[in-house]
C-alpha cells in the first residue's frame, strides 16, 4: 500500500444555516480545500462524499453525484461515491479516499462530508436521527436516541460512580475550545450549572449533554506521500486507518459502558501506525452526548475504564492535560452536522498538527487522533495522523 | 494494486417478497454466498453494502451494520459500509469491494446489496425513486423519474429512428431470458402486443417498458486471486472497474441520447482490463426502462450509436448474437431491488464464466461485463470479469 498525506482542508460555519442549501455547502467547504490545496479542479480523481441521510432531510440520494455535479467536476466524469454509516459516515468517506489513494487506483481524492438537517422539524430531526439504532428492535419501540445513551449514562455512572457533574464537565470543556473556534455553531463558554440547569432530555442528559441538530460541510484532500511536497510545505500523513462494527441494539451488548467498536478500531489504527495512546497529543472524539466523550477516552486506551470522567474532572483532557480532546469545540460545541462530523474532525487535527489551529493550538502537536462513531456504537472509525 | 476474484456469489429470489423484512434478504443472500465460497464466517475481513433508500423505504439508516449485526460477523467488530449511487449503489459497492483487495487492505471482502422496496405504497416508492434525479431542479417541478427517460426515448427516436417497436423488442428478449431464470421476478415470455398494448406510464413509454419495484438481495465474495484457488476450483477474475458520474440533472447534458458516464467508465474499465468490445461474451446492463438498454449498448461500444434498436430487433444482443445482454432478464424481468441490482449483475456473469447458468448458458463465455446507472446517468459503472 503507497503511503497517503492530507495536503489540503476546509470547512464551512457549523450552525443553523437557513440561508445555505445542502449543495451550497458542499460546495462551500470544497473550493475552500481545493484552493488550501493549491491544486486544479481537473487534478481531481475521484470524490467520496460522507452523508447521513439525505435522502430524509432534504429528499435527495445520490448527493455524491450532485455535489460532483455543481463543482464542476461531472464535466469530467470524475467518480463521485457516498457512503453512509450514520454518524460515522464522514470517517469511514475518509477511509474509503485513504483507501483508494493507498491502492494506487486514484492520486488526488477529494473527502467531503455534508449534512443539511435544519430543514425539517425537530421531531422529524430526531426520527431521522433514531434512524441510526435498530428501527425494529429500538426506534419503533419508543427508545429515542438520546434516551439510548441515557442508559449508558446510568450504567456507567451506577458501575463506575461516574457523577452527574463530571458529565457536565465535558460539555463545559468543549464550550470553552468551541469559544475558541470561528467555525463553530457555539462559540460562548459555559459552567457546571448551566448544564445542570438545563431542560431534561432523557435522564440524567439535559439539553446542554446533546450535540446540537446543526448545516454544515467539511473536505480535505489526499495524495499519495511521496507526491504531497508538489502542493504543500506541511504535509501531514494518515498513518493508521482501523474501522469496526458492532451490534446495531444496544441490548445486544455485553456490556453497554464499552464500545467494541471503538477499541477494536483504536487495535487497528494503532498497530497499522506502530504508535501507541502516549503518542498522541490531540484528539478529536465523538462526543454526540457527553458519556459518548467519557466512553471513548477510555476505549481508545488514553484512560482506565472507569475513570474517564474523573480524568475530565480534572482537566487531563484539556490544555496542558495529558492529550487534548476536542479542541475544536467537540459536536457538542463546534455542532454536528452528522455526515460532516468526520470530516470536520480530520479538518481539525491537520489544523493542529500545521501549527495553523491559532488560539486553540496544541504546543508542538505531533501526532493527532479521530474517533466517529455511527448510532450507539454500531459503527466506529479512527484515523492517526502524523506530522510529516 | 493486487489481482482480485470473486469466489462466491448468492441471489435471494427477487419479487414482492412481503414476507421478507431487509434484514432476511440481506442475510440469505450473504449465507448462500458465504457458503458457495466455502468460506466461514470468521475469514470475512470486510463488508460492503450497496442500498439506495433505506432510510425512506424502512426508516432505516446505518444498514450495513445492521446486516453486520444480523450475520453475527459484527461480533468480531468486522468493518461493515454501506455505499450509495441511487440505481448504482450495488454497482460501486462492488467498487469498493474491489479496491479493499486490490489496495492489500482486506483479504476476504463481502460485497452485498439489497432493498426492501415493497413495504410503502406505489407512490411513495416513486417518489422516493426520484430522488436519484435531481429534487430541486427536476422532481419538485414534477419530473418523474419515467418522465425523465421518456425524454431519453423520445430524442432518441427523432435523432436515430429508432421505433416503438424496437423499445418493445428490449422488454421481449429480456422477459425470454427471465423465463429461464428461477430467481426473476417475472418468468413469463411476453410479445410485443403485450408491450404496446399496456398502459401508458409516460408517453412514449408503456408499463412494460419499465422495471418493476422489487424485494431482494445479492452478494459477491472477494479475495486475491492469488488465494482463490484455495477456495474454488472456478474463480473469476474482475479484470477492469470503472466509475463516472455525470451531470445529476438531464437539462445539463449536451445530449440526452448518450449517457457520458457510461462511455467514460466503459473506457476506463477497458483500458484497466486490456480487452476490447469484442472480447465480451455477455453482458449484464441497466435497463431500468427499455430505452436505457439501447442508450447502454450503444455507449458501451458494442453498437454505433443510434444502432441500439436495430441490434435489438435484428437479435445481435441475444443467444448466437454478437453479445448476449440480460441473461438474468435484467432488470425488466429478473426484477430491480435497486441496491441488490449492480450486484445482481456480477452474480449473473460470475455463473455465465463459470458455466453453471444452466438453461440460459451463454456457449463458452470467457469474459463478461456490467453495467450499472445511478439516476438517469449521473452514476455508471462498469465492471469486466474473466475466467481464470
Amino acid at each position: 500500500m503507497r503511503r497517503v498525506a492530507v495536503i489540503g482542508v476546509g470547512i464551512t460555519e457549523f450552525g443553523e444555516l437557513w440561508d445555505s442549501s445542502f449543495r451550497k455547502l458542499g460546495i462551500g467547504a470544497g473550493m475552500s480545500a481545493v484552493s488550501d490545496a493549491k491544486i486544479s479542479a481537473d487534478q481531481i480523481e475521484a470524490l467520496f462524499v460522507g452523508n447521513m441521510s439525505a435522502g430524509r432531510f432534504i429528499r435527495q440520494e445520490h448527493v455524491a453525484a450532485l455535489i460532483a455535479d455543481y463543482s464542476g467536476i461531472a464535466r469530467d466524469h470524475i467518480p463521485a461515491t457516498r457512503v453512509e454509516a450514520a454518524g460515522a459516515s464522514g470517517g469511514i468517506a475518509l477511509r474509503q479516499g485513504f483507501m483508494a489513494v493507498a491502492s494506487g487506483l486514484h492520486d488526488i481524492v477529494v473527502v467531503g462530508g455534508a449534512e443539511k438537517m435544519t430543514d425539517v422539524s425537530d421531531i422529524e430531526s430526531s426520527m431521522i436521527q433514531s434512524s441510526a439504532a435498530d428501527q425494529e428492535w429500538e426506534t419503533e419501540l419508543g427508545a429515542t436516541f438520546p434516551g439510548l445513551h441515557a442508559l449508558m449514562a446510568t450504567r456507567h455512572m451506577h458501575d463506575y460512580g461516574t457523577t452527574r457533574e463530571q458529565l457536565a464537565d465535558v460539555a463545559v470543556k468543549n464550550h470553552r475550545h468551541g469559544a475558541l473556534n470561528p467555525k463553530a455553531q457555539f462559540r460562548r463558554e459555559i459552567n457546571r450549572d448551566v448544564v445542570l440547569r438545563s431542560p431534561m432530555v432523557a435522564s440524567p442528559l439535559r439539553i446542554f449533554d446533546c450535540a446540537p441538530s446543526s448545516d454544515g460541510a467539511a473536505t480535505v484532500v489526499l495524495c499519495p506521500l511521496d507526491m504531497a511536497k508538489e502542493f504543500t510545505d506541511s504535509p501531514v500523513e494518515i498513518v493508521g486507518s482501523g474501522q469496526a462494527s458492532d451490534s446495531l441494539g444496544l441490548h445486544h451488548r455485553k456490556d453497554i459502558c464499552t464500545m467494541g467498536a471503538t477499541r477494536a478500531a483504536t487495535e487497528r489504527a494503532f498497530k497499522m501506525a506502530g504508535l501507541s495512546q502516549k503518542d498522541v497529543d490531540v484528539a478529536e472524539v465523538h462526543d454526540n452526548f457527553t458519556i459518548s466523550e467519557i466512553i471513548a477516552i477510555e476505549d481508545l486506551g488514553f484512560f482506565p475504564k472507569g475513570e474517564g470522567g474523573k480524568a475530565t474532572e480534572e482537566g487531563l483532557t484539556s490544555f496542558d492535560g495529558d492529550v487534548v480532546v476536542n479542541t475544536s469545540g467537540g459536536l457538542k460545541a463546534r455542532g454536528d452536522p452528522i455526515g460532516a462530523t468526520g470530516v470536520a474532525q480530520a479538518v481539525e487535527i491537520v489544523s493542529q498538527l500545521r501549527g495553523t489551529a491559532d488560539k486553540r493550538q496544541v504546543k508542538d502537536a505531533e501526532v493527532g487522533l479521530t474517533q466517529n462513531i455511527g448510532g450507539t456504537g454500531a459503527t466506529a472509525v479512527v484515523h492517526l495522523f502524523r506530522r510529516v
